[in-house]
């Protein structure tokens, strides 16, 4: 199996599994207690802070070590929240942040709003290569903004936030900075300016279970959870040693081996951004393709269903992962793709972890183009209903009911059969044809015109310009 | 190192860390992903959640895993508290509870506040065992009672609690009962009637990073943190696969080998509780003798400092816990010595791993009469100043600015001072000496007359009876 899906979770370091084992045991003490397996379980504990805080260039009492990268971001926001809570309740996040912060700021609105309160979030926005808006997101500070959330990379499509200027605007309003870095821990150092900074240890090489919450001094806190001695009383539970010292351990060795290792997997990266495009027809590669994480890439493949393109992959021995809708439960494509404005049907995300052979990623490459076709083969069919609803502008395609990529490939098939600048309706109630058929207008030169909600699902108005 | 303190953290089961290791290397893929590594680590999940469920007697999709006992109980709570919002916000538990259990309470009860609304909290009464009394318990649940909540059986003395009785009065109220079964998993059943059961994969050998919370189909029940799709919208973040597996391992070793070690481990035990007495001068042993868990004891040493009985067995080599006051950062004796009433000082609780060997028990039981006598022999020194403050009350010790267990050896060396019916004040501001003076009059059959608080500490009345 050749496992590129590191961002969602990278296999455990060598180091890391071998400090696991023996910290099992002895690290298994209760860190609480004064006899000889606590005391040693303390020492193991109190190094591998250290460890962190030192990789991390924070002080050691600032970093605690939460169960998960989402603990450590729901108590991270909720903890700034209630220790400014009489600053104000406003909120103001990028808008591709990971789905933790995202549910955990719509969480704080419905809070505020069972109390009678009101907790205004603001999203802002992001470019097409995902990188956010700094002068957008500075605007949106105001006197009552209690945090900011920003992400040091995003997940999906590797683009690097610009997290300098971001700290620079929020230190100019005085409003604290969560910077949510879990993408970027051990490959990519962390710029200042962060009140607060969240990760995830099993992104890195760590183990599961193990996430980090490190809170700069001065920066006022309440913890959101009912009081425990643990963790300085940031995070309640019995400290899991063991694996916040593999963890540590991870973090170290992924830190020392970064510059080159990250140097070969951006190199690869490079390699797949360039031929995909090359050998697969209608693909956007999205994302930033210099100031971007060394080990992710993504890109869409026009008329192609991403469920049926990860079964392909996952058949020939590739795990990657998917944000078209047609993989997710919800039937929404990513919000990142979406605020992008990016394709998302036949989406794929290629994350690399540590040692990908090379072979492995020309094995890859030398196998898409020909599974794309195929794939596109198989799907493009003509739509079962001919159109059958009236319409001013042009011909209709009918492709309620359908599904993505349908909508789209019935596009694409019946534009050829009008003149250039007529229109072309296409009716649909899949969720992806609001993002996926302008998307497919940018990349093709068609217009798109409008979209405007009818009974069921909306119309969309495309004019042939090629 | 003799480790006696498997009611803190028992060690790993051997068969749960071969689980471990091998689901470190097979089930660390994220079992949200359709994978062939996706597919492999919720496959493991899944057949550890069938684990747990069939020990418990439950449905699996009622078992969420979380990461610690103490995440249990509080989601456990606050998420019953949020789904029976509108019943009230009354809130019924036990005096002993796990210290998760009681500030999961006051954070309830200070967030209510925090909206302006009341949310009462009643704590019932334990006999001199630490028996909940079954009758208030009742007497204390109303029709604005959200929910009340009892341990299986007590994590400091071992007494079992009368679930079956308090699961009765819970449904004839139309009350979920909450039962924390942290210390019985693994080793007693948990009689039936409860709507939520919480646990911790630690305390049953399994390892750290890992708790049980049990919801019962039909619970009215609404999640304390942000929305998160993992385990069922109940815990949020990623799941820990391999720890998972090794608790769900390591619980069902521990049931099937269950019946055979705590029968032999709670022999161990009694032979603790009648050779202690014998061989201990001034000692009380505490908690119920029979119906208890099959390897917990507790008892307290008179006249002896708890930190230097600690310091003492660790340098011989025994790893035990204490319940002492002076062992403890808050500077107060534990809560569930002073709910029954009984002696805190010196302090010491025994709790066997599975395995403990007999011989390690016949050394601790040889080893602690001496320990115990030179211990008493060092601070048995005559107070610094002899009583300067004059008193209706008899004779006077003045042991202002004394930490336990100074004042309650100087009232016993006083107290020979003068007649029979005559009395001895203590003058006091160590929290301990509240506890332990009436516990002291109790163990010898002195009277104890009443505590009147001063500018300083309190005054305690003692009259001598024999």
């Amino acid at each position: 199996m050749a496992y590129f899906d590191a961002a969602s979770t990278e296999p455990l370091h060598p180091a890391a599994k071998a400090a696991f084992l023996s910290t099992l045991d002895e690290g298994w003490g209760d860190p609480a207690r004064g006899y000889h397996d606590g005391r040693r379980a303390r020492m193991l504990l109190d190094a591998a802070r250290e460890t962190v805080a030192s990789v991390l260039g924070t002080r050691p009492d600032e970093v605690s070590f939460t169960t998960s990268g989402t603990q450590a971001v729901q108590l991270g926001i909720l903890g700034v929240l209630a220790g400014r809570r009489r600053v104000g309740a406003h909120l103001v996040l990028g808008a591709v942040e990971h789905s933790s912060v995202l549910h955990t700021a719509d969480s704080h609105a419905a809070r505020s709003e069972q109390r009678g309160a009101t907790a205004e979030i603001t999203r802002t926005g992001v470019d097409r290569t995902g990188r956010l808006d700094v002068s957008a997101f500075a605007s949106a500070l105001r006197s009552d903004t209690a945090l900011a959330c920003v992400q040091s990379a995003n997940h999906e499509v590797g683009t690097v936030q610009p997290i300098a200027e971001v700290a620079a605007a929020c230190r100019a309003a005085g409003v604290p900075l969560l910077v949510d870095a879990a993408q970027s821990v051990g490959r990519l150092p962390v710029p200042d300016g962060w009140s607060v900074l969240t990760a995830s240890a099993h992104k890195w090489g760590g183990p599961a279970g193990v996430g980090l919450l490190v809170v700069r001094k001065g920066t006022r806190y309440v913890s959101a959870l009912p009081y425990d001695e643990r963790e300085a009383r940031r995070v309640p539970g019995f400290e899991n040693v063991p694996a916040i010292v593999a963890a540590a351990v991870a973090l170290g060795a992924a830190s020392t081996e970064s510059a080159e290792e990250d140097a070969r997997l951006s190199g690869l990266i490079d390699r797949i951004r360039a031929r995909v495009r090359e050998t697969v027809p209608d693909v956007e590669v999205v994302g930033d393709p210099i100031d971007r994480l060394p080990h992710i890439v993504t890109f869409s493949c026009l008329y192609v269903d991403g469920e049926a393109l990860l079964a392909e992959l996952d058949r020939a021995g590739f795990a990657v992962s998917s944000g078209s809708s047609c993989t997710s439960s919800t039937l929404t494509p990513s919000h990142v793709l979406e605020a992008m404005g990016v394709l998302s049907q036949g989406n794929i995300r290629v994350s690399l972890p540590r040692g990908t052979p090379e072979a492995e990623v020309d094995r890859f490459l030398a196998l898409l183009p020909g599974l794309v076709a195929r794939l596109r083969a198989v799907v493009a069919q003509p739509a079962a209903a001919p159109a059958a609803v009236a319409a001013e502008e042009g011909a209709v395609v009918d492709a309620l009911g359908r599904r993505c990529p349908i909508p789209v490939i019935e596009l694409a098939k019946r534009i050829l059969d009008v003149e250039e600048g007529a229109a072309v309706t296409v009716l649909s109630d899949d969720e992806a044809s609001a993002l996926d058929i302008p998307a497919w207008c940018e990349m093709t030169g068609h217009e798109f015109v409008r979209a405007e909600p009818r009974e069921r699902g909306s119309a969309y108005v495309v004019r042939r310009r090629s």
